[in-house]
């Protein structure tokens, strides 16, 4: 397959991206990745590698900054590379985009450019996040900061089908993110997406889960407003830094406890490879007509080579085809 | 003062919360508690401690269980320790209530015993969390399910007054939890709270926060509806106890690591200890006629002792009176 990469995009663009793109088609030579952005920079990057014609790249010197409004930037920038990228999955000479620049234009392009699958009100970001025992997905972790009771249920369909499809999760466990485990707990939002989900057919519903429920991995899926879920991911991602950087003063006080880190460090350092976000490296935008995979800002090689991973993986267990057919049923029931 | 204390509430009743008693008037000994209860059970666990008369006991032999309505129980129970210690906050024989028992039954006998400070639509409670640089105050943590824009103003009001009051915070530095920095980021209700704290004279607005600069310490009061701030608190309390047994199995794992975790115990306990929710002992419940003061669950004894000093602390530096006053202004603005 073919995946369009934002060159681009992210904190550290275009040095990390560039190797991330390498290290991929190093592990999985079968695949091809297009380097979307400054021909220029780019090409000097890959001089002295010998890819074998498994990277290539697309100029495209636009550039959506982050105080921008996306869709309007989108719109008013078609030669931006996360514009080109997505339309290079419009026109099939891709099949999946990866982008870690702003989150706003990326989606932005790829409902504009690619579009929504028929019959998905609002597409979703689905952002994986590890728990005591494996990945949950969180959705919508951002995309959608009001949203209707409908809304959820799709949320739900499209995170049960990614867990299923990628994560490669059976009967995907599915939580709605509540402030109480009762049915008649929450806001109106909830208590309304309770009901459609008690009901659905296809998805293994499991009821309410509280926020100390998520990272316990009592659910596969967490489904909840974007606002909600973004302000969760942001939470978390700040908890693990405050906690580890209070761990390193407290342990590093005096000469006793100096000694004693150097025995843990490795220990630690497994806990921070488990709660590190660059392991799954990107988070798919569900309920779009392509693969579109949204990285974190400040992703690194690792990062954005799992981000192609996870691209490919969509791509290759048909999660697209997947939603679109039970969207369908769903509308049908 | 006199505290009026629900004996019979929290998963550790009654034996924690009256050695929790037992602590406070210990150290305070100018004030009184009035142990709410089974006069049974309470008075022997009083026996043989020369308290001085600093402790009291009111029988009350009704309970409310977790699963009841909490208003219709409240209404229905007028002998259940909490109605009847909110009861004698309003018949001013105590100046406080304390309760590690049901939430929504210690919300519901303040709302319908004591009443609301005119001028408040909708009390909240605001809990304290801590922070790189020291504890901060979430309003609302999970009163509200559903706000309106006027709502998050008096939130933040009351958060500012505690924080000043309470926690001895000069211009709290009032902070919208939201999904982004820029104003134009968020929820309806976000956006629109955002233009009232904009123009709101009397307290310290420093804009949106996200979720990661909770933990930071970027804010003094976090201002958000009561469905998101209980999210995150109960998200935070599940990461805590999540990144600690994750820890403990990592450092424990070979010799080598086992010798390090001995070397900085002392070390990850003051880490403990600082993210250690019973520093704080309770949530002030903001906008009721007198001080009510909602304890943690598995509150232990050090957890209802700070509750009471909490509740000392509110009475003492008059957190009820201040918030009438600004109330009043506000409403003339």
């Amino acid at each position: 397959m073919r995946i369009a990469l934002d060159a681009m995009g992210g904190d550290h663009a275009p040095e990390e991206v560039v190797n991330g793109a390498w290290d991929f088609v190093e592990a999985y030579p079968q695949h091809h990745v297009v380097l979307v952005g400054d021909e220029a920079r780019i090409s000097k990057l890959l001089e002295g590698r010998d890819h074998g014609e498994r990277l290539s790249v697309v100029h495209a010197p636009g550039v959506i900054e982050m105080g921008e409004h996306p869709a309007q930037a989108v719109r008013r920038k078609k030669d931006a590379s996360i514009v080109v990228c997505a339309d290079l999955v419009r026109t099939q000479q891709a099949q999946a985009v990866v982008s870690a620049g702003n989150t706003g234009a990326a989606m932005a392009s790829s409902l504009l450019r690619i579009g929504r699958i028929r019959g998905i009100d609002r597409p979703a970001i689905g952002s994986p996040m590890p728990t005591v025992q494996g990945p949950c997905v969180i959705v919508d972790a951002g995309a959608n900061a009001d949203c209707r009771p409908v809304n959820l249920l799709q949320f739900a369909i499209m995170g049960s089908i990614y867990m299923e499809k990628v994560m490669g999760v059976a009967q995907p466990r599915i939580g709605l993110l509540n402030i109480g485990e009762e049915s008649t707990k929450g806001n109106e939002l909830a208590l309304e997406a309770y009901g459609l989900l008690e009901q659905a057919q296809r998805i293994n519903f499991i009821g309410n889960i509280e926020g100390r429920d998520i990272l316990m991995g009592k659910a596969d899926v967490v489904v909840c407003d974007g606002f909600v879920g973004n302000v969760v991911l942001k939470f978390a991602e700040g908890m693990g830094k405050a906690l580890f950087s209070l761990i390193k003063t407290e342990i590093t006080g005096d000469l006793k406890s100096r000694m004693g880190a150097l025995l843990v460090r490795d220990g630690l350092k497994r806990v921070a490879q488990r709660v590190d976000y660059t392991e799954y490296g990107g988070a798919p935008l569900l309920g779009i007509k392509g693969v579109s995979i949204i990285s974190h800002g400040s992703s690194n090689r690792k990062a954005i080579r799992n981000a192609l991973k996870a691209a490919m993986e969509a791509n290759t267990n048909r999660v697209v085809p997947a939603i679109e057919a039970n969207i369908d049923q769903a509308d049908g029931e």
